[in-house]
């Protein structure tokens, strides 16, 4: 297989983008990965959207936005996994630009959602979950992870107040970032007082929705060897029902493609020096943190109290904000985190650089674990 | 690149499925592609679907059939290019097993909209115009169609009627297909007098949608010398919007795709013995003719009237049906064309075979041509 190298990188700010509609979201990420790569003309677009066929009323994604980008004609294909299809649109490009049949593929995540209803909102976010076994009795997104948050309390003997590190970390790290939805750090009175959304779960473990648009160039790496590499990429499911899982508490999708991309990279947990995890919710980063081996079962939450979250632990995360902080436009927000991955390893990421960071990891999950996209990047020698 | 083919191919009948869900539609046409493949686990599971955002309220189609299908875990995604989905994913698919990294890839190309009011269908397949500059007018997709349909008409100076062999062609192969959805041959006074839709399109132009579900398995070539091999296969775009293209009347995509298709295989028009094309209205099957080199501008109308499209003519076109007769599952269609032309070419369509194919293209077209994907298979050595 071709080895892949991202050459460009470009994202809009994460927002309620009032005055932009959903292809200009994607042109001005898109552009703006084309202008950092110094590039006009690429061999395929593969986007990464959510909601855009019920929210937008558009189910043709791909050539509208590669027309509006002004690249008409070339190939284009939009790809959805819940909220883990920009990470899925990267893993296609990915492997595009490894077959040696396409050179220069743009992927691009994009999300419009904030002009719609909450009620309609809720709705289309249900699509992540199994529409016949679980959304048909009336729970929520949230609800569902809700369920699993109580059930980690109850097993592993932690109190709500204990997760406050992982909304802690987000909220200052996102304070660095001119790209975050929000800006400013928060307290642990903060935490602990935050309006219950679905209990145990609260404001501040809930990550904002947000309209956004985030955008990488791939080209092989022999064509660019001053570019981040990608040495490590898999993505695997698990079943989109919580209750048909064996153990409720484990990401087995999550543990599955973070091995194989350590397997690809010839390295393992110990290496990883940042990692960008998809903290949609507190127990989600928790969990995340368990099942790539960074913490053993039921100690991600202890990982996070003993600081080593923080840009200056062991395993730096959400370091731009995090899905908390810096938003979560659904199907864009696996390419948020490897923008925002690539800006580290190439010490662009202004206040929020984390220093020493030469392998980085990034982790989108589209449901509750039941599509995993894990990336493995190395900085340029 | 490695070259692909195609090991198992698998299908349901297309109809109103009342007694099956969007789960049940996919598995059983991966599970036959399993069965015909003589396999029983593969690396990857690609979906294309169009509407089960909206219609199923499912926006993880692709962890769900994995798990569903008894391949838990596997890498998963769903691809979205409107009536081109089941086209692109098969693209997709391909690229993955090119590039060396995936060596069985499931396609599977499924939809179940039938059990929907028509309202609730129309409006979801307006999604494959574009939503803020055709659809906010309040116009349909058949009306788009019934605007093209109405200048070929006026510029080429063709009558309604002219346009009855596609439908006749397609309805007498219809009848000859177990797993089509109509199944009666029709005559030039049942087109002359069908209800009219959007005018001039009637009842005989438009094919009809359905539930159903198809799948290819593919693997390298190398691995399967007996099998059907891919020898072309690309995608192209165009402007979403009718009113951007230079000329309404030129699929410039399907032109592209066509040409980089034949480029590959190393061949021309005239070397092609058998071709599905995209018949979802009369109007599209003649633009598709011409774009793709087997007729010239405004000739596509006259190629049918002389009878080089029916299964003893020169370029047989819906030897199974097409979209008109076999029925038009949007996001599935694209895969059913591709199995079809599969089992044409093993000698296995029954009542259906066409004699003396060797060489045989399936084109899927997403929108009014603004996505379009070409394959060429060639028949086993």
């Amino acid at each position: 297989m071709q080895e892949v190298a991202i050459l460009g990188v470009g994202q809009t700010p994460v927002r309620e983008h009032w005055e932009l509609s959903l292809r200009d979201l994607a042109v001005d990420a898109g552009r703006a990965a084309l202008q950092d790569a110094g590039l006009a003309k690429v061999d395929a677009i593969y986007v990464g959207n959510m909601t855009s066929g019920t929210l937008n009323q558009q189910r043709h994604l791909g050539a509208l936005v590669a027309d509006h980008l002004g690249q008409r004609g070339v190939e284009a294909v939009k790809m959805e996994a819940a909220c883990g299809s920009a990470g899925s649109a990267m893993r296609q490009g990915l492997l595009a630009v490894a077959s040696g049949e396409l050179e220069m593929v743009l992927v691009i995540g994009v999300e419009k959602m904030m002009e719609k209803s909450g009620e309609e909102i809720t709705a289309a976010l249900t699509g992540a979950a199994d529409a016949d076994y679980e959304v048909i009795h009336g729970i929520s997104f949230v609800s569902l992870n809700a369920l699993i948050m109580r059930r980690y309390m109850h097993e592993y003997g932690y109190q709500h107040g204990d997760f406050a590190p992982f909304a802690l970390n987000a909220h200052a790290n996102g304070a660095k970032n001119p790209n975050a939805l929000f800006r400013k750090a928060i307290s642990q009175q903060d935490y602990e007082t935050g309006r219950p959304v679905a209990d145990p779960i609260n404001l501040f473990d809930a990550s904002p929705i947000g309209d956004g648009a985030a955008a990488l160039l791939l080209v092989p790496a022999a064509k660019a060897p001053q570019a981040v590499r990608v040495i490590g990429s898999a993505s695997a499911t698990d079943t989109l029902a919580i209750h048909d899982r064996i153990d409720p508490l484990w990401l087995s999708a999550a543990e599955k493609s973070a091995r194989q991309a350590y397997d690809q990279a010839g390295i393992g947990p110990e290496d990883v020096d940042l990692f960008e995890a998809h903290d949609a919710f507190s127990i989600m980063a928790a969990l995340s943190l368990e099942a790539c081996g960074f913490a053993g079962p039921g100690q991600g939450v202890r990982l996070a109290q003993e600081g080593q979250i923080l840009p200056t632990g062991r395993i730096p995360i959400s370091t731009m904000g995090g899905l908390k902080a810096r938003g979560h436009p659904v199907g864009a927000t696996g390419l948020y985190q490897l923008v925002e991955t690539t800006l580290q390893l190439r010490q662009q990421a202004g206040p929020a650089q984390v220093e020493g960071v030469h392998l980085a990891m990034a982790q989108n999950i589209g449901g509750s674990g039941a599509t995993v996209v894990t990336h493995i990047l190395q900085k340029p020698q």
